[in-house]
This record gives structure tokens, sequence and C-alpha cells, in this order.
């Protein structure tokens, strides 16, 4: 039995970037580390279609969530966060944290946002600074539809768009500039395929002005520090330098690879695992799926904990159970990261033979036939 | 040529931990990475010598000293920072930055601070809440004697002793519970001999009772939220995973040869490098050495940011030129790391053999000679 990865962060990781992070260890202030970070910096602005700045952080996704609202906000300014999962409650809870005046958006999870009721909340409160949303909710598998939210904050406020695309970015079509995002942030251990330790944040020009203006406190997470810093190819401070090493191969691979043809193969992933899922009669959780990962409600007559810990024992694949009040009910297979078709064929057969081990009343095979058939059309 | 990174901090990393890190990545919440963690965090007691809490953060070092000033304080309590360089200044930035009442105590750049200058202030100021202070002060090479100042602090106050032992933890005698450090900080890329990226925050029983007032906002460095993880063998955001994985291995090596065998060869290398120095007609910088590195004045005649250079450039020797107002006036040698004796004649060597094409007076082979007396004479 081989171990297989497929939980929605840490995804599995190219060995080429594995490779790479076994090499000697270079001192940050050098010429060849300062190749390294420009070469990540020019390819994670294709990676979110931005010409706006990019910093990299050592820390994880939540830190550069952080960042914005410390770097965006002032105290007791307006701002609304939409709640649909574990991911978007976090919006909220920072900025309560850090002393916003804080509306919250809450959506029953397995929903998407509707626009309309942002649009609403703009409209009645025409002092929101900022609204801070998920693109792609990682507990819950939900995909929502930022381009069309981009466009209502923009006609409708002067505030600013703060997504978390830290499961969407590289995933699912994402174009910053294009769609008018204020800001963005991911982490390296997502579409980026590498190992947890970095996270990434995308910033245009407008966002840029809030940062001028802010007065909450920071330090660490300061962007101005960040931006004197990138002026000359260096970070604020010690970045994980292996990580970065690692994270200019995957990017590399990325670039090369093609961002739109990633999103063409990761919908493709998902759209089969969907069926997969159908044709062995489980049911999807989430009403808009993303394609970055797939939540598959666990059978009520078969213990949700149990399930996944199953799989991962005797067939090898770590998949992730539910978190919060979902533990136990749902289970989360990625496709974001370094996956192939063959991969979710395995995957599909693997859930095949763990509900066989809890009885579960299905045909053999069809969830591997549904899944490779989506490929086989493909053709 | 072949490289030799000598910078203190990154230091050079053990083959070990280079190829632990190029394993499969694994999920930070399953058994397999939770071993590592709770291997992790028994090996940090020992290695800060306390039986307190020791937490891993995701970040650099300046993060985990961000971190003790939102969690140990509230708002416009006094505290007493010390600074004799660039790291102890940051104490003081990151005080001011999160408005505590700050008085800053200035010692020149090169020497360390008096212990009976602490013992005043705090006689006079009894509403001090906190000293921070720094062990070894990377930009001058200065180290302090921390253990006197606990015992003045505790004698003498109700403040906590917060110590930056970025580069001193593994390096210098230290000894947190028996001297009654409240709390210290470290960085994984300095004693621990693994790369950037993690912090680790070592804390006291009556540290943990100021965390219960603190009225700072936080949220990613929340220490009461990696209490709780911790009790689960888990980190409170997503860890960085393959650094973890470095350093479980560098622990190992750590605690299989033992902190005091550690401490002493650091203390020989450091002793025999400042030897070589001497023998060459150059001055150190530092009045009070750490053993963690050597801060080597730059004779006047030469170019201190040419001289760094061209040791890199002709050599494979990177060291680390002078910082701030040091600036091409010093050169800095690690000792922490994984290095050995003969590193240290490679590094003399190096100095010689630069020293010589920038027409320096001196005897060729004085330095390695010194150097190695000083090993020959451990015999």
């Amino acid at each position: 039995m081989r171990p297989r990865l497929f939980t929605p962060g840490p995804t599995q990781i190219p060995e080429r970037v594995r490779v790479a992070m076994s090499n000697p260890m270079m001192h940050h202030r050098g010429s060849e580390f300062k190749e390294i970070l420009a070469g990540v910096i020019d390819d994670l602005h294709y990676f979110f279609q931005t010409e706006g700045d990019v910093f990299v952080l050592t820390s994880s996704g939540t830190g550069a969530m952080e960042a914005c609202v410390v770097n965006l906000l002032s105290r007791d300014e307006k701002v609304l966060t939409v709640s649909g999962g574990k991911f978007g409650e976090r919006w909220g809870e920072l900025c309560v944290a850090y002393g916003a005046n804080t509306h919250i958006h809450n959506v029953p999870w397995g929903d998407a946002v509707n626009p309309d009721d942002i649009k609403k909340f703009l409209r009645e409160n025409s002092d929101t600074r900022a609204v801070f949303i998920t693109h792609s909710e990682t507990s819950t598998g939900v995909a929502s539809d930022v381009e069309t939210i981009a466009g209502i904050v923009h006609n409708n406020s002067d505030a600013l768009l703060v997504v978390d695309s830290i499961t969407s970015a590289g995933v699912l079509p994402f174009k910053m500039d294009e769609w008018g995002i204020d800001v963005a942030v991911t982490g390296s251990q997502k579409g980026l395929m590498a190992p947890p330790g970095l996270s990434v944040v995308a910033m245009s020009q407008r966002a840029w002005e809030r940062v001028g203006s802010s007065n909450m406190p920071k330090f660490y997470f300061d962007f101005k520090k960040e931006k004197v810093a990138l002026a000359k190819t260096a970070t604020a401070w010690t970045p994980g330098i292996t990580l970065l090493m690692g994270l200019r191969e995957s990017l590399s691979m990325i670039r090369a690879e093609g961002l739109e043809n990633m999103w063409a193969n990761y919908a493709r992933l998902a759209h089969a695992t969907r069926q997969g899922a159908l044709a062995l009669g489980l049911e999807l959780f989430a009403h808009s799926p993303s394609d970055s990962l797939t939540a598959i409600k666990v059978p009520e007559s078969i213990d949700g904990i149990k399930f996944v810990n199953r799989m991962r024992e005797k067939y090898g694949i770590t998949v992730a159970g539910g978190q919060a009040q979902l533990k136990g009910r749902i289970f989360r297979i990625a496709h974001m990261g370094y996956y192939d078709a063959l991969d979710m064929v395995a995957m599909a057969s693997a859930v095949e033979l763990t509900l066989r081990d809890f009885n579960w009343n299905f045909e053999p095979g069809a969830g591997v036939r549904a899944v490779q058939r989506i490929f086989m059309e493909d053709e």
C-alpha cells in the first residue's frame, strides 16, 4: 500500500518541487536567492492575472488574511464579511479581533452567497469600507461568483473587495485585474503545489491608497515594509527560503502548462469526481460546487469519521473529513495540486472499496466507470 | 569552487535535514504528522531547558517576537527594551507599534548591556511590566549576561523577562527554568540547524498569567489558540510541514550530541576564529563576543562591501557584512549551525586569501595556524 494524499491542502506536490527544496541552503540577501524571488514574483503576477504588487509572506494563509485586515482598515470602519463556512467565518473573526465595525452576512453552509444580498447591504450601508469574501470555501466545497460580486461592489460602493482565493487561485478561473478584485490572498500548499509555510497577497493600486491611511497596529505583516523590501528584490523578514526554492519550480510548471489548461484540467477532474459520486448513490454537499475540491455527504448509515480513517488505513488514501458542524458528515477530495485523471480513477476505486467495507448498497465499478467516462468523452 | 554558507542565519544545515524535507507531503492532522510534532515539542523542551509550554509558529523570528508583545502586554503598559543593535531595536519598534509605554535603553553597538542599568531602571519604575532583551545580538556579535539579568529582574520587580534567544538557543549555555527566564524565542534557521520559516516560543507558567489579561489585538499569533491546538498535538494554523520534518531530524541530532557538547563545540569554534582574526592583525567588533558568530572589523583601508563580495565570488564563502550603521565596516562569520573545526580552518584560509587580494599586510598562514592551534590544544 502506498500513501496518497488527497486533502484540500496540503496537496500532493511534484517530485521536482520536493527535490528543489533539498538543495543546500542559501542566504536570502544574495544574488542567487534574489533571482529565485524575482522569478517567483514575476510568475505570481501571471498566476493572479494582475499587474499590481505581489508579496510573499512567511505564514499560513490565515496570516495573509490578517495582513489584509490590519493593512487595509482602520479601527471602527464598517466592513461586510460573508460567512458560509469555516474560512468565511475567519474573515469575520479577524475583523472583530482588530476592532472593525464588522457586519457578518451568514449563508447556509453548502450554499454560495447570493450576489444580490451584497448589493442590498452596500446600498443600505454606503459607508462600507471593504467586503471580504471567500472564492472557494474549503470547508464546504462551495464556489462563489467572484466576477459578479466584483462588479456589484464597484458599481454600488467605494468598498474594497478582498478575496480569500486560497483554494481558488490557479485552480478556478481568476482574473484579478479584469474582474476588478482589489486584494487576493493564497497559500503555498494549494493550487501553488508547494508545501505549506508561505502565503501570497496580490494588491491593486486602489488598495494601496487604503494602506496609507490605515491605523491598525501591525509590524510583521506590514505591507509598507514589504513594499520597501520588494523594491530591493527582498522580503521584509527572513523568508522561508527552501519553500521559495520549491515554489520557483511549481510556478515554472504552471507557467509551462498555462493557466487556462490548468483550470480546464481541474474542472475535468472535479466534474468526473462528482459524476463518480452520484453514480454510487452518494450526494454532493455543495450546491455550487468548487472545482478545487469535492465535498461528498457520508451516507447516514455510515460513521463519517470511521469512513475516512478506513480509507486511509486500508487503502492508503487520505481525504479530509468535515470540520466544525460538518464533522463526520462529509468527506472532501482535493483536485487542486499535482493530480491527473488516473489519480481520480484511483480515488473512485478507494471510495468504492471503502463503501463496500461499510456495506453500502451500490453497483461495484459504477463509480470508477463514471469517472473514466468523463475522461473518455474528452478525447 | 564549491559554495560554503557562513552567514549568521540561515546557517549551513545537515544533509539529513535536507533529505527529510524532500519526503512526500503529509497532512497536518494525521497521526504521522502528530508524531513528528510531538517529537519536536519534546526535544524543544530539552533545547530550551524548560518544562513550560513550547509553541512552533510558522513565521520568521520577528513573528515570534511580535507574538510575545501582543500576547504578554496590554496597551499603555510600561516596558523596558534594551537596544544595542538591530535586533534589540526591533523589540522597541514592536512595543511602540502596539502601543506599549516603551522605554528604550540604548547601549553602544558592540557593547553588552550593563545589568546594573536594568536594576536602576526597575527600581525607579516599579510599574514595569516586562523587560525585553537580546541574548546574542546578531548585528554586532555581542552576548549579554542573561543569567545575571534574570536574577536582577526577578529580585527587583514583577516584570517578565522576555529574551530574544534567536541566535543563542542551542548555541550559548541557556537554562530557561533554572535562570528564571519567562519567555524565550528562536528561529529555525539558527542553532536549530533547519531552514528559515518556523519560529519557536517557550513560555513559563508566570508568563501565562499575563496572557490571560492582555488586551492587545491578535489572531494569527494568539497563544491561547496555540495552547488549545497543542493539547491536541496540533498547531492553530496549517504549519510549515516540510520544515517540521527537517526540524525533527536536526533536533534528534542535537539531542544525540547533547546540549553541553554543542555549547562546548561552538565556544571552541568561536574562540579559534577570534584567535585567527587577531593573528592577522584584525580587530574584533564585539567587546563581549557571542560564541554564535564573530564580528570582525574590516580594516579602514579596505572597502567592506567589496571584501565580502570578493570572498564569495572568488572563494565561494558567503559571510554577512554589517547592517545599518555597520554597513561596510564589519563582516560576520557564523559558528552556530552545522559547522566543525575544519570549516573554521577553511574560513580562516578564505579570509587570508581575500586580505591578500586587498594588499593587507600580514604573515601568510598566521590566521590558519592560530585557528588550528586551538583545536590542537584541545586534544
